[in-house]
């Protein structure tokens, strides 16, 4: 259990490990972020930062110096980065998660373990896979890199007519996985944080809308049937206790259009976008529940405090900055990031409505 | 009109700058902290700090360049430091304001000239002053130093019997001012903001409990009929208005044991202590409403949450994190102190309840 004025390790300088820096700062603890970037937004309200490469062993050794426990925002850090890490302080969400989300095909494979329902999937290392594996699972399909991945990154849909060997270039070749189309109804997350000791608490499920692939609006609780969230719940705590989880937990699912059917679509071992609501619309916002769990300590009250909506500010939706500002009960959170690029997020604004 | 990305100078690392620091970044803006002490609680959440002396004209200099607004965290900058600094960039809130509230005697006939009601007081610059005071205003009666008072620092009970020429001697025989005791029902405080544009929005009252004169417990609603609530923010905004004030302003007043009377105790020119509760209390913490008024942005939505309890955290009560963070609907604020010295402010614990 560590104590306030410990220093937390963040790998990653984005805006999730720049709410998660402002959380743990509330707590009385010290953000050390490490990131390769320069002027990452979590620098700013970080107590220090090292900019350094993910193989930069003396710059690695430093920050294990400085931190007490190390997390991270974002699940793709290099393997061997790790494995230097581990060896010198505790790391958590631990490498069993990691690895897991790493990899889509042993993501998948790992859930489909558990009961829990996935879209169907197969293997693909090569175009003759690709092949058998669309004679399968049918058209249109999915053809997924299984690593590094992300906002519709790394994917492409095959249609009727599509060549196979045009999709598998589109992806760089890369080892990837088929993934069948799901006709889904919506699609909903679940965020949830895990304790070293298994206590587990989930927030009210959301539920998502995207827009070229990037989350736009998250609105809670999802328009789903009690049973369903029940269900969704429960396989997220599923994995997360299969993982031996620490930190919080992030499951995305569909649900189908019978309203029945769940199917994870992608776990994230980190605090979400679909959970930026919690920051106005929670007693805990998911970055506080992090730390906690990260720290050792008693997890916090996931209680809702109203119907929330988040939507995110994508490139220049920024623009309505002043608006928002303006609008009673809005609650606008900016990154900090210089340059308003078309698919970046630049901040969020959150909503809270009575039940 | 500040942009995003701006930067806003603090002058003051303490808590308060910590928590408007963190306020700041949440908009997106960048903060620069001025303070003379090492380890300061707010540099550690600032994209950047100077720890420098108040005389420091180099360091003064560098600041400014750095900044594109100043404010502070606490209102006794010396007036040196004050001029040198408004030559260069904008202060807010400004120097009518600062000057009011460092002088005790300028601050209660000020008041006083608005038809606001403040205890009775007598200007004390020796014995023989404090002497004819006595006569005037009765014992007991406080003698306060016109300048440099906190938490019940620079100031003395005269009771019957005790020698005016002690009392003088007890707070250094600086210049005073005598104020006639009051016998008063509640400490209530309004903390309230007003932008440049002459807007204002006030919070709910607060009522304030103290310990060994330093701050304990807040408690909003304050427990005073609607007509006094009232009375009491249209107090606060008659100061407002007549400062050309911008920020947020905290007025400290005692309400009489007729129910109707208020008396203004004390101004600060600043977010205070009695009004952490926003933090979570509120649709926009006082922190967040003092940047937007600094920035120029319009003020947020004051709207309260529920009914809401702040405790303070004074030195040992710190030990008592852990049963705070089990303990569900309970929000811990740590500030970062790495020392818990008897009557330091170490953190603060709020409780929403339903209304």
């Amino acid at each position: 259990m560590l104590q306030p004025g410990a220093t937390i390790g963040i790998l990653g300088g984005g805006q999730l490990g720049r709410m998660m820096a402002i959380a743990a700062a509330g707590y009385g603890l010290k953000a050390c972020v490490y990131c390769p970037d320069a002027g990452s937004p979590a620098f700013e309200v970080a107590a220090s930062h090292i900019q350094a490469a993910w193989d930069d062993e003396a710059a690695l050794a430093d920050f294990c110096a400085r931190v007490d426990v190390i997390t991270y925002e974002f699940e793709n850090i290099p393997a061997a980065t790790v494995a230097f890490l581990m060896a010198r302080k505790p790391l958590a969400p631990g490498l069993k998660a990691l690895e897991t989300s790493q990899d889509r095909l042993a993501e998948k494979t790992f859930v489909a373990s558990l009961g829990v329902g996935v879209a169907p999937f197969a293997r693909v290392d090569g175009v003759a896979d690709l092949e058998a594996a669309l004679e399968k699972l049918g058209r249109p399909a999915i053809l997924k890199t299984r690593r590094f991945g992300y906002d519709g990154k790394g994917q492409v849909r095959i249609n009727d007519g599509d060549s196979a060997a045009a999709a598998f270039a589109a992806i760089g070749q890369a080892p990837a996985i088929l993934e069948g189309f799901v006709p889904f109804d919506r699609e909903i997350s679940v965020i949830s944080a895990r304790s070293a000791t298994g206590e587990f608490a989930a927030f009210d499920v959301c539920e998502n809308v995207h827009r070229h692939h990037i989350l736009d609006v998250t609105t809670v609780p999802a328009a789903v049937p009690g049973p369903l969230r029940q269900k969704a719940v429960a396989a997220a705590r599923a994995i997360a206790d299969a993982l031996e989880y620490v930190g919080v937990l992030t499951v995305e699912m569909f649900v189908l259009a019978d309203g029945e059917t769940l199917l994870v679509n992608e776990t994230a071992p980190r605090v979400h976008n679909s959970g930026h609501w919690t920051i106005e619309g929670a007693r805990t916002s998911q970055f506080q529940q992090h730390v906690r769990a990260v720290c050792g300590w008693p997890l916090g009250d996931t209680s809702r405090l109203g119907r929330a909506t988040m939507t995110n500010l994508i490139g220049d939706d920024i623009d309505a900055w002043r608006a928002i500002l303006a609008e009673p009960g809005a609650s606008l959170h900016l990154y900090g990031k210089a340059e308003a690029r078309p698919g970046r997020k630049m901040g969020h604004v959150t909503r809270i409505l009575p039940e």
